[in-house]
């Protein structure tokens, strides 16, 4: 199943894909005389597999439900304002940690151990949402398609094979990335977490649709130029891997999403190096996912 | 005004300091016929300077007001769940930048730019609450006394002449470390962010009782022994340009906590260094706020 979150006639709902149509879960949980999720988070936390099944069934069944056309709806972010800040790693594909060694951002070359950083997503941008930024804050924005795990229960110290288990899906992040802010203040943080870096979707996919270990084609294009190519069997530090060491110590909790690093092919891996500017369209799509597109704008 | 979150009778509410006693915002709130604030976060967002006034004027005459005692009461963490990642900033006091030195962690030295990184503060911790970890996790752990900004209400690309209208008030964080995670990670984020890492509290004092500049002395012992002691006006980066340059392209939104850095006399600085351990008592405080005071537990 594919979830979404979205806006028809001023109001925020969460829904479920139906080849061009959305289902609204609300309409779902009236049928069935369920508690309406307030939010895909709710719709997390609350709603057990058996129900999710359920849904599914309903959905097949062609009950009486109302469908709107995907056209119609704005698709958000996902999860629009998650609650903590989204968790990253950095330089988790070989080749991409070879082409960033060039520009010197902490340390060069593969790394022993993950390297996690945050990234402000509250409020993530949606699909066909402007990434924005200004001249005066920075001149070298780049894109990073990213495989994002979004978690579906709160653990902590997880065992690398229960991982799985903890997982309730899966999105597409791309990590807009200021990479002179990344330079300037040495830690990550703040050259990752501008308004409107951090586009989110289009859906979540439930673990179900994906075989685990999870090995998904991920490719982004700028202006229709492929750009970057590459597998997610490609992570250096693999999902099991990820939830298990970030665990230890520090609890995961249902909702929190975790950017798993992105392929080489990055504007900063060119010589020279390229930027994005002004009207670039980004695609970012990963195999049974789908595509997230996004226009830069320039203010 | 002190500003605190507490438990009581298993109720959660956001009260005031007077004396030795809480008064009850809500009760307040009935006084007035106003909303009442659900949380510390709601408080700041919906009660404008001028109702805040108005409640200072209620408590100085004593009308009808029920007051709990402080000591029966739970202080937990002012802002016990951030909407966002706690804000932080690395190496902004002199004398920590060139302790910090010998453990070269990201650079060594003065910085020329402020160093931002994030910690998990959902759930932060309260006053006399336990800092837990397992040497199975980390087995340096380190206090670090800072001065934390809460946010009052949403900017973008501040002015630092305009800085203190942002500021809703003060509190204390210790942003507890485990330095062999920020050496393994490189980014310090994991590092900082263990479970029960980020004690706050215990109030949160509003700006108007604490003269802008700030200039407060700040204190950290542990087991009764002195071992941090400075003023903020020692800060590298002020508290106008912190908010000025964090946001550039980046909305700070109420309820936000900046933490101002620490100063020198960390474990780390001493040598050999000093860590954490089992029973160990770290008491934080800085003038005209109040005693933060945590026990380590090894779990």
């Amino acid at each position: 199943m594919k979830f979404i979150t979205y806006e028809f006639g001023r109001k925020e709902s969460v829904g479920i894909i139906k080849g061009d149509k959305v289902v609204s879960v609300e309409d779902i949980a009236n049928c069935m005389s369920w508690e309406k999720p307030q939010s895909m988070i709710e719709l997390i936390e609350k709603y057990s597999e058996d129900m999710l099944k359920k849904i599914e069934n309903v959905i097949k069944k062609k009950v009486d439900l109302k469908l709107l056309s995907l056209s119609d709806v704005k698709i958000k972010a996902p999860i629009p304002y998650p609650k903590r800040n989204v968790l990253c790693l950095g330089k988790n594909y070989v080749e991409h940690a070879k082409e960033i060694k060039i520009t010197r951002i902490a340390g060069t070359g593969i790394p022993e151990e993950p390297i996690y950083f945050t990234k402000i997503a509250a409020p993530a941008i949606g699909h066909e949402d402007e990434i924005k930024f200004s001249y005066e804050v920075t001149n070298q924005v780049d894109y990073e398609v990213e495989l994002a795990i979004v978690i579906g229960k709160d653990g902590v110290n997880i065992r690398k094979e229960d991982a799985e288990e903890y997982i309730f899906g899966y999105t597409i992040v791309n990590d807009v990335s200021a990479r002179d802010l990344q330079g300037k203040h040495k830690q990550w943080f703040k050259g990752k977490s501008l308004d409107t870096f951090c586009p989110m979707g289009p859906c979540i996919v439930h673990k179900k649709d994906i075989p685990f270990p999870v090995e998904l084609n991920i490719k982004c294009s700028v202006n229709g130029e492929l750009r970057q190519n590459s597998n997610t069997k490609n992570l250096i530090f693999d999902i099991p891997y990820i939830i298990s060491d970030l665990s230890k110590g520090m609890t995961l909790k249902v909702g929190d999403i975790i950017c798993t690093g992105t392929p080489s092919g990055v504007g900063m891996g060119f010589e020279p190096i390229k930027v994005l500017k002004d009207g670039d369209l980004i695609e970012c799509s990963i195999e049974k996912i789908g595509k997230l597109i996004n226009k830069v704008k320039v203010i």
